[in-house]
């Protein structure tokens, strides 16, 4: 059922803490991880929690501020040097290519490993897909172009209703096909109809990520319904100024917008370093939406 | 006497370890701040031990691999987030600023901070001197151009002989005359000597850096009678010979320059992240030069 496993990397912002990293997630999904954010210092905290370098075929970055994209260069470096081969897409703005292209050629030399630049369409949409997952841009607001991303597991397949399985003796090797849609004929040539043999599917998962954004309801349909929703709150309600100079989220703010869109669980990350520690951001966000989670660095959320 | 004081920001190589950070040393010389190597995640370091940004005017990076010089985009962007005026000189390969200036342009601008590129001498020589202090770069031997860097107090002013001027009651005002090198005319003419009025200065303190290279006596010279040499030792002699192939040393290599260059102490680093602890570095490095220190983030040695 947990298919989603959601590593908090880095959850401060664009000022040096001591407490916290900038921006970087990783999603792992059936054995695929997904990267979000690649702040400075996420490869070191890759390898902290012990994932697996071959598996992370996928970096989505929200925008070009280097906390959410310093971390880049090193991460590739050292994929290389640990002997990574195929490729790794990186999906960004459109200017990342012609900033990260020099150094990726004077440091990441590689004949077996390839970085691919996939730039993110500027009014959002489908970027990724498989056979189980679709990752979708969309637009947020910021000082520069930022975009948010949400993860959708795809309508899986029905379950098999056992006893009915059972009642009519179903041979093991005819469930994948009614599981897709069969009916099944009996020896006798009885068709039994397909939805008189499955149940319901299990309800698909969901994960959004809200980078840097000020507070703009256009961005609650994007998000509508997530399982779990991160939303950046880099301040407190007593910023709310400097929240709106700075194109910045408070706490209160994410949680409004967790509760239009009526997601399942918001978790609060991007804190400003001026925090000595969140108690204020959940005192602010839980009023408005209950639910409410503060990220930290080695976190993870299973959904 | 203690002029000098270097803080270990990294002392790790190049792939990433949960132990040690990569490459980064911050030498203050008199209220100036010289930054070693940059390494990521130098930024975050330079702040936790308190460093005033406004301080540091010239950085050293010793060679282009992305353990000593990632962490330079992330800093510049802090220093200029942080309010940071004035000019910083960074001292590396030719190469450096066509690979940093797109980032620079694109991540960092600033109308009252700018970063001046200053390439280093292909051969070495002087490359910093003020008042007091006088940097050298001199070649190393590595798989890509390195230099190491030395650091050389200027020779001090003589102290004042205290019983001198109580018996020829020189007035305060004329000591730092006298200092500097001249005689003192007594009341009633007599001219006093400049020799009999001073004593030896306290002696010129020296530190020098030797990034990554392979073993190599020629730069015994260049390190000559140093106070402190920082010396890599990325392996132990059970790796003697990945040493070679990769253009590293090992601890007994770095105490075999020490010993020939007659330094007061050595410092080890740049150690490789397949060690659990260092313990091993010293037992072969002691032998062969006892006054052996390892380094480790956060330490500060003072001479």
């Amino acid at each position: 059922m947990n298919e989603f496993e959601l590593t908090i990397l880095g959850c401060g912002s664009a000022r040096p803490s001591v407490r916290h990293l900038p921006s970087a997630q990783v999603l792992s999904y059936r054995g695929k991880l997904f990267m979000i954010d690649c702040g400075e210092g996420a490869q070191r905290e890759f390898f902290r929690y012990g994932f697996n370098l071959n598996r992370v075929g996928h970096i989505f970055i929200s925008h070009l501020h280097g906390d959410h994209c310093y971390g880049l260069i090193g991460f590739i470096s050292t994929l290389i040097l640990q002997g990574k081969t195929g490729e790794l897409t990186i999906h960004a703005h459109n200017d990342l290519e012609k900033l990260l292209a020099p150094s990726l050629e004077y440091f990441c030399r590689s004949e077996v490993f390839k970085v691919i630049f996939s730039p993110l369409p500027v009014k959002g949409g489908i970027i990724y897909e498989d056979k189980s997952l679709q990752v979708t841009a969309f637009p947020l607001k910021h000082r520069v172009p930022s975009y948010g991303f949400r993860f959708d597991e795809k309508e899986k397949l029905p379950h098999i209703d056992k006893s009915a399985a059972e009642y009519y003796q179903i041979p093991l090797k005819e469930l994948q096909a009614i599981k897709e849609g069969a009916d099944y004929i009996t020896p006798e040539g009885e068709t039994i109809p397909n939805k008189k043999l499955v149940l319901p599917p299990s309800p698909s998962q969901s994960y959004a990520y809200c980078s840097d954004t000020i507070y703009t309801p256009r961005i609650v349909p994007f998000v509508k319904g997530v399982t779990v929703l991160y939303h950046e709150s880099t301040y407190t309600e007593e910023y709310s100024e400097q929240a709106k100079d700075r194109y910045h989220s408070t706490a209160a703010q994410a949680a409004d917008i967790a509760r239009q869109a009526e997601v399942g669980t918001l978790i609060l990350g991007h804190y400003s370093s001026r925090y000595k520690d969140e108690a204020q951001f959940l005192n602010e966000a839980r009023p408005i939406f209950p639910n409410t989670l503060l990220s930290n660095e080695g976190m993870k959320f299973r959904f």
